[in-house]
């Protein structure tokens, strides 16, 4: 039982986009013990769409297809569906109603033919109820392939793939069960673990795939088992995992499950301990706080965040005192100590992180190399801060750097 | 001449990652006058990409590999491609020497086999020198086809496609131009575009593709044209903009060339016209801030955020009156309003942007309902704020909200 993902779209292939939706598909099918065996991006060109359909569909018992379903003139998807299925395609009046009721209640255009014409499905195929846009999802089949076809908006997508086809294919396929379980390690690299691991690697039962997943500075490593008894892979992996830890106990800070972002586990402790936290950042410009907010129920241990960019902010809005700075420079351990413990006072939290750093692409306010940066964390204890050199690449020095800060923080608010 | 990307790993296929690779090599590639026909991610399984490898090549003359690089055993790129070209592996002595100088210089862990094995490259290859990584890049040709094999790390495939990669391509094979201008619309939908655009549409030259890219409330009008002389492909386009103005000037907000980040777009006119910027964020905690700091020589004009999560910090930190969040809940306009200008004041800068708004899951200190959200701008004339609805979903409320509040800025700062 494996499916296949077809993305479609001209924009996917000049690179004006990025297509997330294929990794949230693939995640959710895993999640129901389906795996994914390919996944196809191809243009919106009706001879390609066609080859891809049959290509898929020879493979794989379940085709995904997502985007060329729009009302304009460049979206062809339902037309090649139509020749790929030998089929024509007829109004269908639940849709209509569908789509009147959205204009009537959201849009401000008027209602047009082109909107109207989203309304035209090929007459074999279930409509799938997109209840945030006017592009139905269709589900159609082929011997014993099913095809799933699905806009490209992504909450569209994603709200159709919960709601309609994950069910349908509950419904109509006997499926194992997947089961991953991802170890996050940090301060070694990819081949030294490897090499720690060696002799566990090579006694993995044979049901359990192992790999690393490098990315900046953490290395992550993934054990997953497919399966009819669910119970019995999650036991074995376990079993696996506990002899993990007296191989490289002292690198891991966290094992990941559904949602493995540290944030999140940061949020989780926090939350339990009722304890909170707030941020002073500089070069990272408000990362912190932003990947923080991302998580819901954040308002309960974040308080806020002082983004003093620019040197005299650190002054003016975090009391960092002038002559510290002008003594130790900007990009120093001594100012992202004081802007930690500032924060903290200031925003009344139990916990606090800093920044301060150079993240390129050129020196700013200080000597500091670029790639230099401070971090700062401030507990109920204790207030620290660290250096680190994080490379030449502005981008990554500040997502590295923003890694870096959660697990300092997860680490100390586990002594708490 | 066209080309094709296969990206090689487990973790996109389980929907761990997000395969932003396959973007970055399109649009590179289409810079350079060379299409992307297909993109097709597989597992780390031989036969799987033996079979891929195969595929592409009989399609495209120009076939990028990504990922399976890796030291550890899970990666199996490398002897898939000996077994396709029907060549061995033999050590590769500059590829040694750089793996031990990044040894020296940066890891401190010992090196190891493993480390050392990946200087082992099929003996026909080209080695591409892949100064961040140990894991070199490899050049192969079977027939007109060339095959490129690069690490799947970000940072390390990126410098390899600019370095080696693309002035190879140009190198090797004649190439048309391609040509790519996307206009950027906000306030009206897809097909109510479509409708004002349907005489000019029609009447494009052939040589002009057309589409729409609708996407959170903005709709991007993309041209795209492909032939020997860019000077004329240029022109073409132009022509065909310009007609563009008078049918919907009113909604188009700005165009888009190599990098059309509206937030880049702000810091050009701000750089120019020497005037600043802060922000005062709520529900968007610090998203605005950080896409602005995204953008290399941000420091030149933004200044910092206060990033107010909890209601208490608004009065805290940015000095709003209780009274006044007491009168209008904290979700309003006057809020809004006061967060803009006491930023503005605080921060002494040009321009001002405040949010305050729930974006959910759960009503939090007001009565608003989810999504509600108030944007406010301040300018060195005046301040203002406006109310959206921007529906129920968490991420997207806020991915809205950062995008709307550039909208309105961009087109405030064009007035000065």
């Amino acid at each position: 039982m494996q499916a296949e993902i077809i993305t479609i779209g001209d924009e996917i292939l000049i690179g004006q986009i990025v297509d997330s939706n294929s990794a949230f598909i693939s995640k959710e099918l895993n999640k129901i013990g389906v795996s994914v065996y390919q996944i196809t991006s191809v243009q919106d060109d009706r001879e390609h769409i066609l080859k891809s359909l049959k290509e898929a569909g020879e493979r794989s018992s379940v085709v995904i297809i997502t985007g060329g379903l729009g009302p304009t003139k460049d979206d062809v998807t339902k037309h090649a569906l139509c020749e790929f299925f030998e089929d024509e395609l007829v109004r269908d009046d639940s849709v209509l109603g569908h789509i009147e009721e959205l204009f009537r209640k959201y849009i401000t255009t008027p209602i047009s033919d082109l909107n109207r014409e989203q309304a035209m499905v090929p007459s074999n195929a279930t409509v799938l109820h997109n209840e945030f846009g006017t592009a139905p999802g269709l589900w159609m089949k082929k011997g014993k392939t099913a095809y799933a076809s699905l806009p490209g908006v992504p909450y569209e997508m994603r709200n159709l793939i919960i709601k309609s086809v994950l069910p349908k294919i509950i419904e109509d396929y006997e499926r194992p069960h997947i089961v991953h379980k991802t170890i996050m390690t940090y301060g070694m690299g990819e081949s030294a673990v490897a090499e720690k691991l060696e002799d566990w690697e090579n006694n993995l039962p044979s049901f359990i795939k192992f790999a690393y997943l490098p990315n900046l500075g953490s290395v992550r490593l993934r054990l997953s088992a497919k399966g009819t008894d669910k119970e019995a892979l999650m036991a074995g992996i376990e079993e696996q995992v506990k002899k993990l830890y007296p191989l490289i106990g002292d690198i891991i800070y966290g094992e990941e499950e559904e949602d493995g972002r540290v944030e999140k586990q940061i949020g989780t402790l926090l939350t339990d301990k009722k304890m909170s936290l707030a941020t002073a950042e500089s070069f990272t410009g408000g990362s912190i706080a932003e990947r923080i907010t991302a998580v819901p129920g954040a308002s309960n241990y974040f308080k806020g965040s002082i983004v003093c960019y620019a040197t005299e902010m650190k002054v003016k809005l975090l009391d960092v005192p002038q002559e510290l700075i002008d003594k130790h420079s900007v990009v120093s351990e001594e100012v992202a100590v004081a802007m930690a413990n500032n924060v903290k006072k200031k925003l009344e939290t139990d916990f606090a992180i800093a920044t301060t750093g150079n993240a390129g692409p050129t020196k700013g306010d200080s000597d500091a190399e670029v790639g230099t940066v401070y971090i700062g964390i401030s507990t109920p204890k204790a207030t620290f801060a660290q250096k680190f050199v994080m490379g030449k690449h502005r981008e990554r020095v500040v997502k590295k750097s923003v890694n870096k800060a959660f697990e300092l923080l997860y680490k100390e608010i586990l002594n708490f």
